[in-house]
């Protein structure tokens, strides 16, 4: 395992690895790497105020004083008593309010492309932490108006098991107008005359729906990020890991554990022939074998 | 609305566009563009073999004799009415009986990021034709492994509200062979002993987690592609298209319409001052107004 970079490999490479074991650990001792530490006993889901977050977000360049401000300013907003006012409190009781009245699928819709990955993170972060002893609503992100259409209808006339939480960016950071078409051939000038911006069209594409949804049934969250900063960010952060602290010991369970992941990976050792899964390799093939099933 | 290209771009440029009205029709009739129709009577998800689809897979360089014959064969294949010998049938039943016995969403897992988007058009397909009169199961398409570990925990030990579909390719298209470390560091030369391939691997990451789940009570349904192959793409759009057809029939519903995706389109119309919206605009106000409404 040489490198094609020689002894200047070690230099340029540093690796985030676990405390104590594994393989690229292994590795990076033996070559001599720079190490950061996945810590033990911190979920990957609540890991970004770890170096697991925090080394990608300063290779991306990301103000991380600004975005640990955030965070601790969070920290401080959620810490009050007074439920009212207590963001991560309301956050909470409303998730699990529609959770005890059977709502199942929480729509986590968003109008910007740079937003949509805190709905891909809230996708893993709530069910993998409230998805324990038969509980938790399965969270399904949209970028609207992308999947608006697809799913517009379902949302708001099929089952009624659904909530909504909107990410709402209250300013983005450019402004685009709407210029005037001569012949208005697509007829739209009405837009365009009374000064309205790309900007403006996208925010009513959570507002529209948020309306149209809730009048037919369909309950909703906004949750309001004042701008796209890394101190919202990090308060973003804290706000939805604290509110899943609450949510999971509302519903009964713990929500810092996920015991339940391990049982696809032993299946799949199993079947991968790996040393010390024998007995689980035995177990899915007659499972397999004895499995009642159609084919067609 | 002058073409850099001049009269050049008639020779360029080319439209598929609703075969009656509309701006986009209007402004190729004007230019003497070449247009291609969107028949009024295929709602878009069902479009794919119209000139809506077929012109872009012509574009792309699909084979579309194959693609058309392989929709007539699975037309053939699910003509039979005898219900064992009919995939369209034994698909809609199994879909049909989940939703009656309360299952609420179906993860649709491939493990193929080419057939990622198969599981993105029935998201739209199944959800938009039986998400009618409080009907209808949602669809979460997934990628395995990349959302595997993030929804798993959910899966294996959430609310049993889950059905699964795997999408399976039988014979892909290339072979990685998994090579020997002679350190053996990442303790995987179990592998690369016995001559495992990345495609065999590939395969166990639905075997694994298809075990995994059903075991802990999530009901699975397999849909075999023999390859990555317009023969077979067309079997498989064919069959999906009409198994929801029979399930929404089945539901009690008519599978064909979406009269409510217009409910959002007439709120952002309002919201944005369409002329033509005034008294709907009026409405929205109101219940913005008088809606109930928590604000931390």
């Amino acid at each position: 395992m040489e490198s094609s970079f020689g002894e200047a490999a070690r230099e340029l490479i540093f690796v985030t690895t676990d405390r104590n074991k594994g393989a690229l650990r292994e590795l990076a001792l033996k070559k001599g790497y720079k190490t950061f530490a996945v810590p033990d006993d911190v979920g990957g889901r609540f890991s970004v105020l770890t170096e697991v977050g925090l080394v990608g977000l300063a290779l991306a360049g990301v103000d991380l004083e600004a975005f640990a401000a955030g965070f601790e300013a969070m920290r401080r907003r959620t810490d009050p008593a007074d439920f009212w006012k207590n963001p991560a409190l309301v956050h909470a009781a409303c998730r699990v309010a529609a959770h005890k009245v059977g709502k199942q699928v929480e729509v986590v819709a968003v109008n910007s492309a740079g937003l949509y990955h805190l709905a891909r993170w809230m996708e893993q972060l709530f069910p993998e932490s409230e998805g324990h002893e038969g509980r938790g609503l399965w969270v399904s992100p949209a970028l609207f108006s992308e999947k608006l259409h697809a799913n517009g209808q379902m949302i708001q006339e099929g089952r009624r098991n659904l909530i909504e939480t909107f990410l709402y960016l209250e300013n983005p950071d450019n402004s685009l107008p709407i210029p005037e078409d001569p012949d208005n051939v697509d007829g739209l000038n009405y837009l365009s005359q009374r000064g309205a911006t790309v900007e403006e069209l996208n925010r009513l594409i959570i507002e529209g729906p948020a309306y149209a949804h809730f009048t037919a049934g369909t309950p909703s969250l906004r949750i309001n990020i004042p701008r796209r900063h890394p101190y919202c960010l990090g308060q973003f952060y804290y706000l939805m890991e604290r509110s899943v602290a609450v949510s999971g010991y509302m519903m009964g369970l713990n929500p810092f554990v996920q015991p339940g992941v391990e049982a696809y990976k032993k299946a799949v050792f199993a079947l991968a022939g790996r040393p010390g899964f024998e007995e689980e390799g035995e177990a899915v093939k007659r499972a397999f074998e004895e499995r009642e099933r159609i084919i067609v």
